[in-house]
């Protein structure tokens, strides 16, 4: 079973508007609302192919509720702490006129150390029956350093692999504390090593501890750094065009299946990482994959890049 | 005391940002939230000049909670009918760098009849204590024909006035239940009328049963059409720069309170509407007026247009 860690979820709304007029007023048909948040993709990926998944969430306020509601009907199994902190909204305008999607992310509120104290428990407790740790995403504003780096530490102290997919000094903490995968994209990896090249980055990465950095190049493929072997890319003959929000998080779902059946690779996980993540693309919805994946992976090109 | 009923409220949510990028991804702070549609605006404003009203409305769902909490912590009076509709939300996108507004107005959820026949109820059995009854704003889709004539027609029966502030075939009818005044704006009349020009549009309402139709025309003022004598319209020696949503609100609520104390001479309806309207342009939120009007009322210049 494979635990998905979601530390600052957000109902997703999603506006489907003829066109987007700034300054205008639209007159809107309901909007689309789900679970979501980085963590909550993952566990909806692994769910769809049919591995066992527990996503792991704090959820509060009038959004939490919406939350929790849409959760359960999904059919996801999950453990959601409850949280004095409102949970977010994250609001999507897509424009059909143009294909445009304007997101808006609330932050998320502040919690008490207490309740980042539940989370890590809860996560601790579900690791009895569990073969990976992933934990992904943003965390609100005030949360004490290091949380990503715990969990990867939590997990390993259950024998478990850990796989991050975060940004920033959190994802260059869960490096240093030994992460077993970590998922950045090539602008995330900029932004944290502040290293253009994501070659460099991703050996930054691995310097400090990681034992393997993927990083989702869009539309180039995704590149995997192992701490031993040589560099190598993957990518399809010819970029799919599709939505790519979800895209990273299929990757993390491929790379933990990985992990949870002991393999560990490089060109095993930077291969179904690409597939799944190629199948992503096709899909309009966050956390869905065309069943097609494994073609996807038989059309890979994967080249040596050092 | 002054019933407002709002058939179909709204959950206003409001994000203020920096610049808005159609196709970008923002990073916002918490909306500001607050209990919403026109009739909840005529109250606020209502209660805020100290003059006693009760807001009528259905509230369900999710953002029915947060309506009804917000409301509660604002101290306007209310009596809510549950409702299992939910409340649709209308959400406000400010951008601080134009200062533009953009706006997704949900349409609401179809009631069944048996909710409609609830609320209508819920105004009958407060009208013992009161003096005038006001009703605004859309209809939710599936809305049976002829609404606001029925608000009008209850209001008669238990010989109080009534103030309706639509448009579409819902205005006409209103006015041929003989709604004592009805406030359009210009573009409201044109589409609902025909007519382009709002001397005739007014007038069409007045032949149609109407006591008195106010049209809202913007920085141009406000024109008053009575059943009999002249038609003024009433404007500030100079336009206000400010927000204009809201101001129609203010203008009900003033009409509302002159019914209220038995003042039905379209001159001093016209001037406190106009007055109140302006106070309410100064003001960033809808449902609040700034508490210079009376000198607004001092300032105006009155024209007899026909």
């Amino acid at each position: 079973m494979i635990v998905t860690v979601t530390p600052n979820p957000a109902l997703d709304v999603t506006y489907t508007l003829d066109r987007l007029d700034v300054g205008g007023v639209h007159h809107v048909d309901e909007p689309a609302v789900r679970a979501g948040g980085k963590g909550l993709n993952v566990a909806r990926v692994i769910h769809q192919v049919d591995v066992a998944v527990t996503a792991i969430a704090t959820v509060g306020g009038p959004a939490g509720d919406e939350f929790r509601r849409e959760l359960e009907s999904s059919g996801v199994p999950h453990h959601l702490v409850p949280s004095t902190a409102a949970t977010r909204r994250s609001t999507t305008i897509v424009d059909r006129a143009t294909g445009s999607a304007t997101v808006l992310n609330e932050h998320g509120e502040q919690r008490a150390a207490t309740e980042w104290n539940a989370l890590e428990e809860s996560v601790r407790a579900s690791l009895g029956q569990s073969d990976c740790v992933t934990a992904s995403g943003s965390l609100p504003p005030g949360t004490p350093a290091g949380f990503y780096a715990r969990i990867v530490t939590i997990a390993h102290e259950a024998g478990l692999p850990a796989v991050i997919d975060t940004r920033g000094p959190e994802l260059i903490a869960a490096a240093h504390a030994g992460a077993d995968i970590v998922k950045p994209n090539r602008a995330e990896l900029e932004q944290s090593t502040g290293l253009r090249d994501p070659l460099a980055g991703a050996r930054m990465l691995i310097d400090a501890g990681a034992r393997l950095v993927l990083v989702s190049l869009g539309e180039d493929g995704m590149l995997a750094v192992p701490a031993e072997g040589p560099a190598l890319r993957a990518r399809l003959p010819k970029p799919l065009t599709g939505n790519p929000t979800g895209a990273g998080d299929a990757a993390v779902a491929a790379a933990a299946m990985c992990l949870a059946e002991g393999i560990i690779d490089a060109e095993t996980v930077l291969r179904r990482a690409t597939a799944l993540s190629a199948a992503a693309v096709l899909c309009p919805v966050a956390g869905e994959v065309d069943p097609g994946y494994g073609e996807f992976n038989a059309q890979l090109l994967l080249d040596q890049v050092s």
